[in-house]
């Protein structure tokens, strides 16, 4: 499964719409804007630019798409006035997948540009928004363009499922799961590791060719605080999913053979996983890297989150028909988890610097 | 009313779909494709640059919207090809208005991306797709950063109807007209010129500060050879549009006042005015200012074209509900038409160069 070709969010305004469903995420853009606020001023510290390159990947469709780009246009205004320096002229990439809502980002601009205009008297002249349809895998702007990049809640998404994962039909490595659980054997643990350090890897080589030097870039995006990758903390939602979908094998509702060769392309590193990946890479310095906790909500809201963006995948597998009864299941199954355990999940947020 | 509010083209690729009544405009395509082909060298004699900015400007949606940029990116290759010059990085927007349906190019793009790299190894660090949402009469894209542009069948939509014929409520300047004709009073046909030369003088104003210099811009769309503009070659269309919502409301099925108040945000300009308002607003020299005649099919397709461009307008004024019965009877009306007359009408195709 290529996840640029069946990735997206859920689509419009509706119930089960990820614009209607992203108050997760919407709280962890709310806890990284300090973060965001500092690394956009010290873009302008050194070297002032005339033209400014910001992107923002991952940037998905709803109310959170506009949000941070608002914060980084504050951050630069107040920057400006304050150094008595004109503003820079503001180019924003807007990035996702080629199968995300860009319409619906793009019918709301009028709207954007009309209040730049009126709070800080920002013309047509001094911001441009673009969208770009691409997987983050790999280059998507040209050289040098950037001087800051912000990706919130997605880097946690692989570029696919691990191969070897894939390729034994037969003998199912990971037997009744769809992610890491604590019955799957070690060369599960190590497929879907060595799949996240090579993809960010190939994030972090891309970005690097894509930024100026002092350029800064925050990511967020799940991970976990314990060493070990089959913790609770970064597989329950998977783990509860995939008892969903064999209470509705086992009463013959689906075969078990398609739970067997589903896996998500997900992965929730640790921050040290993470750090040595981008030591290894070398082109970014790291100023910090930090593990928020989230508590899921008593109520519903963390299967809302989860059928909003893991919808699109789960009906290209399993089909269309099954998806409410699957999430009615997953819901009884996550309130009843919630009811006996503080559960929590974590995300990790980081700074870098791009190296000279 | 505003266009860019209410004008797209039909979306999907229904029977009524822009995407799938779009011969018209690929015909201009094709008969520009020598204009860009040259224009595009030309871009290269000079200063062959590292990184090239091409933008097309209303690009649509659906076959076309890509096609102009393959012609683009083979001169490119043939060029550097010839000059032995390694490939600059290609930099490319696509521009139309915020309501357009931009999520089925994008969706398109992986599939264009792996011809490229089949057909020519470019690669994902070798060329740039991005989506622009707005006015094209205003800015788009930042200072000096565009070497060649492009707009087909775009530029004879004007911003706005002409304020004055939106303001005369009570005494309709063109009763029973939804367009200039031969029974318009002066000050119709003075406030439609005077509307096209504000559009199109905003126009090369914004692209000027945009362009750098000696860069080239191939413009085409609807004019008229005629000195006249009330002659049938460019108001056909619309007078008998007009004719067919007058049949509707001598039968009340739509309120006359509804057509007086009813107006085009079109104009069909001369070549004469065109090059009057290049001359005085100064940043560019013509190249070559050429018409196209274009026959009117003896079928229907001129009426599946109009619909596709002009439904979205006509849906906000005169209700959804009157849409289907509104074509039937101008299909019949253009029909008659059809077989009395050679009826034809003039595209304008103008090459551009950005002065020092």
């Amino acid at each position: 499964m290529e996840v640029v070709q069946v990735l997206h969010m859920n689509k419009g305004e509706g119930e089960t719409s990820y614009a209607k469903n992203s108050v997760v995420q919407k709280k962890i853009i709310s806890i990284e804007t300090s973060i965001i606020k500092e690394a956009v001023q010290k873009c302008l510290e050194k070297n002032f630019p005339d033209s400014m390159g910001i992107a923002d990947l991952g940037c998905s469709t709803g109310p959170n798409s506009l949000m941070v780009i608002s914060d980084v246009i504050d951050t630069i205004y107040a920057t400006s006035n304050q150094k008595e320096i004109p503003l820079p002229e503001i180019r924003i990439s807007l990035n996702d997948l080629p199968g995300n809502d860009f319409n619906s980002i793009f019918i709301s601009l009028p709207e954007f540009y009309n209040q730049l205009k009126k709070e800080k008297n920002i013309g047509q002249e001094g911001c441009f928004i673009s969208g770009v349809a691409g997987s983050f895998y790999g280059r998507l702007f040209p050289k040098k363009s950037l001087h800051f990049v912000h990706s919130s809640s997605s880097l946690h998404w692989l570029s696919q499922v691990p191969r070897v994962l894939d390729s034994n039909i037969l003998k199912p490595l990971n037997k009744g799961k769809i992610y890491i659980s604590k019955s799957s054997p070690r060369s599960v643990l190590d497929a879907y590791l060595s799949q996240f350090k090579r993809d960010f890897t190939l994030f972090l080589k891309s970005r690097s060719e894509e930024m100026v030097v002092d350029g800064h870039m925050v990511l967020s995006f799940i991970g976990r605080v314990s060493a070990d990758p089959a913790s609770g903390e970064s597989c329950m939602q998977w783990e509860l999913l995939a008892q969903a979908l064999m209470s509705m094998a086992l009463e013959g509702i689906i075969e078990e053979e398609k739970i067997d060769s589903f896996n998500a392309p997900s992965y929730a590193p640790s921050a040290q996983e993470v750090r040595s990946v981008v030591e290894e890479e070398g082109s970014f310095t790291i100023n910090c890297l930090e593990a928020i906790e989230i508590e899921w909500d008593g109520g519903q809201q963390a299967v809302k989150t989860i059928r909003a963006v893991a919808e699109s995948m789960l009906e290209v597998h399993f089909g269309k028909e099954i998806m409410d009864e699957l999430f009615k299941r997953y819901a009884e199954l996550v309130g009843d988890y919630i009811s006996k355990t503080r559960a929590k999940f974590f995300y990790l947020v980081i700074s870098l610097t791009k190296k000279g």
